[in-house]
Formats: structure tokens, sequence, C-alpha cells
């Protein structure tokens, strides 16, 4: 897709405008971590520091809407809430925190579009995801939060959730990515053994595009509260494929595969974690940025992912769909790895096997070599460079 | 303004479909405190307790976007931070917290819309507000937050910020409001010695009446991103001003007075309540249910509010031009008094010249007998009651 259609659906993977506005505040104790790390704020303990990150769903309530009008089926707005709320733990959890997570929502919605029945679902989610959560020694502590109805500001809905966190300082993984590091890379698909049912892998990132590029202008017209009104229509649902539609043989029709919710890694990031902190030189979570995520976070070096992990259907489908470069598909979605680790050798063997005995894949799909800074992909006899 | 004007508005003061889904949640430790009051998963020290708050400026971002878009003046937009920040922060204080913030902002923006100059304001006036309060000794530790641009979701902007504080579980708050208390009501109006110029005392509860029913149809068409366009054209700005006009010998131009930031109390609550705790029964701050709102916090007992302060232009303006019933207006509106003391009368002279030495005015607004449950609002010869 080109640079100019992203700027005419008002979307900035890049954020200029935001990292303008916050390029003289404080970074933190430990610029390089994963999240702020401020001093222990709460307690004053020396020993301690704090965490409060913050992120939503994004777009990908857009598509929630839409799938349930079409269908019915509430529980896609379930999704919309795990979505939200993994997006914060999981970068929480790639900076060392894994439990005891205190967490907020913050829902607007546009009460004569989304109504009760959705409040409901939003709400009951929290819980679910936390029930099923302390079955693994991780604890959310729900605070409760806010729900305006807010239709002169929201369209449909906007589900966001903020978390607090204290940790031992001794507990902070300070990313420093090492040459001879490899690369170990957990699958983002499949069914972990804490999940009901199969997840495509999507994540929460690069849903604008997915749900334009891939949905029929015939969702313009029936629903024109799903996007925004001002954008030109040549940019507004340009795909070939009705929500229902089914892809190859993936097992979710095409709107549960955009819509799968974001699966969180905590159980698996903890037990490698308490097992390996002090061997972990980086824990990395490819939200925006997809796979040169690390790029935020690397120094002087080589990183070459020349073994990623298999490419799972969502993404095959809307590369099929969209005839997007794969170069941009790599840079936009997690294709299929969401989490990698930057550790020695020795202990990667160890992490593939805590992964796998939570039923999900993970393999070394690459390693760190001597500069200059950049990412380098491999896919089939192809090479994308990421700087 | 009649029932079903709201219900088309999609606005729900009483938020029936919330409460519903949230019946069953937890109350938290203390469920008459103005906070749910969580324990200490921070830190857990028994003898502390924790509070994690969530708010949003609510539809004064709409207006804000007028008023922006008519004059250029960006400064409104920090307005707005301030009362998404206030609305936890005075929310707060009224359960004790009065020191020592956590804050993370939840910001939304239709890119297209809304450029960096306002990102760079969002963003700036969160420094603007932490550094004047910590000359008052109320520290603000402004944590960051989730800028995104999602201009399928938000019309125009919204912004909210999520509030975490830790304190002494000695030092919560917990209503209990008594016959024979006397009310200490504040003044939301007039212009603190720690603001720059008049406050008119709007808050930030009740702008999507204000905003349809006060300006006229002319903006509707040249600002259709201002308002849900599902709306009947018959509650979409009904009303008779222009932004820029005046009202009688009001200080601030109409859009101006609507637009005022939500003034925090947080300096004024910290001094009373250090000075006054343990007789303290109640600190009501009037935000959605305006001078109903403690009817949520009061037992069997009869609220009698029979000196309530002067009103202020912002709403005498808002009820000349809209027709709106002065029973309504107290119920929607604060009408100059956002807080409210429940004490015994031996401290209410001691409140007042706290108050007054912030330069904010300070009354005896009224006192509880004998029930039953009620509030009564004496206006002029007139009596409002609620229930």
């Amino acid at each position: 897709m080109s640079e100019s259609k992203y700027a005419q659906r008002g979307v900035s993977a890049g954020k200029e405008d935001v990292h303008k506005a916050i390029k003289n505040l404080d970074k933190g104790l430990y610029p390089n971590a994963f999240c702020k790390i401020l001093p222990d704020l709460a307690a004053g303990d020396a020993n301690y520091v704090n965490i409060m990150h913050a992120d939503t769903a994004g777009t990908k309530t857009s598509l929630a809407y839409l799938y349930w009008k079409e269908t019915g089926d509430v529980s896609v707005w379930e999704g919309i809430v795990q979505d939200a709320m993994v997006m914060n733990l999981d970068d929480m959890a790639c900076a060392g925190m894994t439990n005891d997570f205190i967490l907020s929502s913050t829902i607007g919605r546009n009460k004569n579009l989304v109504d009760g029945s959705v409040v409901v679902a939003l709400i009951g989610a929290q819980k679910k995801l936390a029930d099923k959560m302390a079955e693994f020694g991780v604890n959310l502590h729900l605070a409760g939060g806010e729900t305006a109805d807010v239709g002169d500001i929201v369209r449909t809905a906007d589900v966001g959730f903020t978390a607090f966190g204290r940790l031992p300082k001794a507990d902070v993984i300070d990313i420093n990515i090492k040459e001879g590091d490899v690369i170990v890379g957990l699958a983002s698909y499949g069914q972990a053994s804490y999940e009901d049912e199969y997840n495509s892998g999507i994540g929460s990132n690069g849903l604008t595009f997915a749900r334009h590029e891939v949905l029929l202008k015939a969702y313009a017209d029936k629903y024109p509260d799903s996007f925004d009104p001002n954008l030109n229509e040549n940019v507004v649902y340009t795909g070939k494929s009705f929500l229902t539609d089914s892809f190859e043989d993936a097992p979710l029709n095409i709107g549960k595969m955009l819509l799968s919710p974001t699966r969180t890694f905590v159980p698996v990031l903890k037990a490698v974690i308490e097992k390996h902190r002090s061997q972990i030189n980086g824990i990395i979570h490819n939200t925006g940025g997809g796979l040169a995520k690390v790029l935020h976070f690397a120094g002087d070096v080589s990183i070459q992912k020349n073994k990623p992990l298999p490419i799972p259907p969502v993404f095959r489908m809307i590369q099929q769909q969209t005839g997007a470069p794969w170069q941009e598909m790599f840079q936009v979605f997690n294709m299929g790895q969401r989490i990698e680790f930057y550790v020695p050798a020795e202990i990667a063997d160890s992490i593939i096997e805590i992964s796998k005995s939570f039923n999900i894949h993970a393999q070394v799909m690459g390693h760190v070599q001597k500069g200059p800074k950049e990412v380098v992909v491999r896919h089939g006899d192809l090479e994308y460079v990421y700087k």
C-alpha cells in the first residue's frame, strides 16, 4: 500500500506528531526498557519501580462493530476487551512485569448504535480473562473504569485500558541486544493451552489496513459509522471479501480471523523470566512496526531474521487479497511471531520447551551479528531490510 | 429538556446500561467512599489502600474542536487536558487522596482533522498543570500514555486520563453523612489563587446539553464532525448563539465560558483534610447529577440546600438561552458549587477560611436533617426536591 494511502486513512504507524510532542519528556529510569519505568512513586521504596501503561483496541473495534451488526455475535466484543488488556499486559511483561497487574478501562460508546448487551460483554470479558490468567498464577486486578456515552465523539465504540504495576528494580528487563544473541520467536497463532479456540495470530495492529483492504465496498454503504466519512472513497473498503467468507482451509472465517483476540503471552513470559531472567538480553513485543519493531531498542547491530516462523493463514489471506508487498506486510503485521527473545544460544532450547508446554510453537528465528543497525528478514529466496 | 431529547442525543446521565452491567462487581473496601478503594495491590501493606480512577473530558472535546476551528485558539485544548485530569483528581481527593497522583493519558484523534499542534498542546498542558500543583505541594506524576490516530473510531478527538494512587487506610474518607451536619459549598467559579484567569465554573458535565442547546444550527452544517450524524436534526445545535457572542457582563465569551477548564480543588481539599480529617463526614464532587449527586452517598436523611451559592453567569446563560427548567439545571450542572463538605457546624468557618485563602468563595449552603432520603434545593421562593 502506498504511503499516501496510510496518510489518506489518517493512520501513522510512525506517529511522527506524537514523537515530536513527547521528545523532551522524561524517558524514565531505564530508557531502553520496553515500557517507561517510573521510580516507586506509589510506595517510595528505592528497590522498586512502577509501570503505568495505556493502550486501546484501536480500529479493531470498528471491525467488531461490523461483525456484530452483521451476525449478531456479541462475543466479538469480548475479544476487543482482551485485545486492549493484552496490549498492555504483554508490553509490560517485556519490561519484566509478569504478575499483579492493576487494570482500569476507558470505554466510550455511541449509545444510539451500541446497546447494553455490548456493555455487558465488555465488562464481563474482563473477568473472564482475569479468571483464566489466575489459573496460571498471573493476577489481574480489575479496578473498574469509566464507561461514557459520547456519540458526538465516538462513532461506534472505543475500548482502552490502563494498567499499573509495581515490581522489584532487580526484575526490570533493560534491553541490551548483543552480537551473538539468538532470537527465539513465539507463535502468535494456533491454540495455546489457555485458549478456548484457534487464534489467527492477528493481534491488534494493522487492522485499519486489513479492514479497508480486505472488505468489500458494500460495507461502506451499509455501515457509514464504521469509518471516517472524510476519507476518500478510494481508500474505504476496497477489498474483495465478506466478513463471513472462508479462506482456503483456515479454521475461521475472514471476519473471525481478523477479530481473533490478541493472545497474551504473559503465562509463558512469566515462566521463562522466572527461569532465565539474568540471561535475557531483550524481549520484544511485535506490535506497530511488525518485525522491524526491535529497531527502537537495538544498538549498532545487524538483526538477522533468517528463519521466521511459518506465516499463518490470516496474513497470507491479507497479502493475497490486498496484493500488499511482502516487505510491507512484515513491517505492519507480526506475521506469526509476536514475541521475540534475544538470548544466548544456550537457553534457546529451554525457552522453546517452555513455550511448547503451553502449546505455543517457538523456534530460533535468527541471530544478532555485527552492525550496521538493521533488521533483515528472509522470506523464501528474498530478503527485506529495515533500518 | 425532555427525557426523550437526552435519549435522542445518546446521553444517559443515569448510565443505566453501565450500572446494570457492573451491579455484581466488587465495590471495593469502602463501598460508600467517593471512589472505589482497592486493597494495597501495589505493595501489599495492610495499612494502605490503592485507588485507580479513569475519566475523560467527554463531549467538551467537541466544543473545543469547534472553538479551535473557528478562532484558531489552540489553548482550548489545554483546557480539555485539565478537564480530564481534574475529573480524576477531584474525585480521588473526595476519597481522601490529595498527593502523589500517578497519571496516564489515553488520547484518540482523527488525524485528518486534528493536527500536530493540538497534540503538542495536549501533551504540554499536562506538565503545566503538574507544575502549578507542585507549587501547592500536590505532586502529579506524569507517566505518559497512549496517543492513537483512529479516525475510523473518533470523530475529532477524545481525551481521557487514568490516575493511580496509594494512601494510608487511615486517610480514606468513608462517607457517612449525619443528621445535624452542615453543608459547606465551594464555588466552582471566580479566579482561584492558582488560576491564571476567571473560571466560569462549568466543569465537565452537561456539555452535550449546553453545546447543542446554546449554539446555532449554523455549526451543524459547518462542522458535521462535531456531532453524531445519526441524531435527529431537531436535537442538533438548536440554540441562539455563536461561540464568540458575549452574555451580559460575563468576563468571557459564550464559547470560552463553556470551555472554561475544570477547576481542581485539590490544593484546598488537601489543606482542609490535613486540618480536619477526623471531623469530615463526607466530601461530594458535584459532577453528573449536579446538586443531587450526593444521593448516591446518603442514607435515610433529608439534605436541605437552602442557601446555595450565587449562580454564576455561565449557568444563567444556559438557562436563559435554553429555557431549561431550573429543577433540571440543578440536576445537570453544578450551578456554581462543585464541592460540598458535610461536617459538624463547628468546623464550617475554618473550611470557609481555608477556601477563601485560595480566593475561592465558600459558604454554609445547607444542612442535613431527619429523613426521608432526599435533596431539597431552594432557589428563590421555590424548592426543588430530588430523591
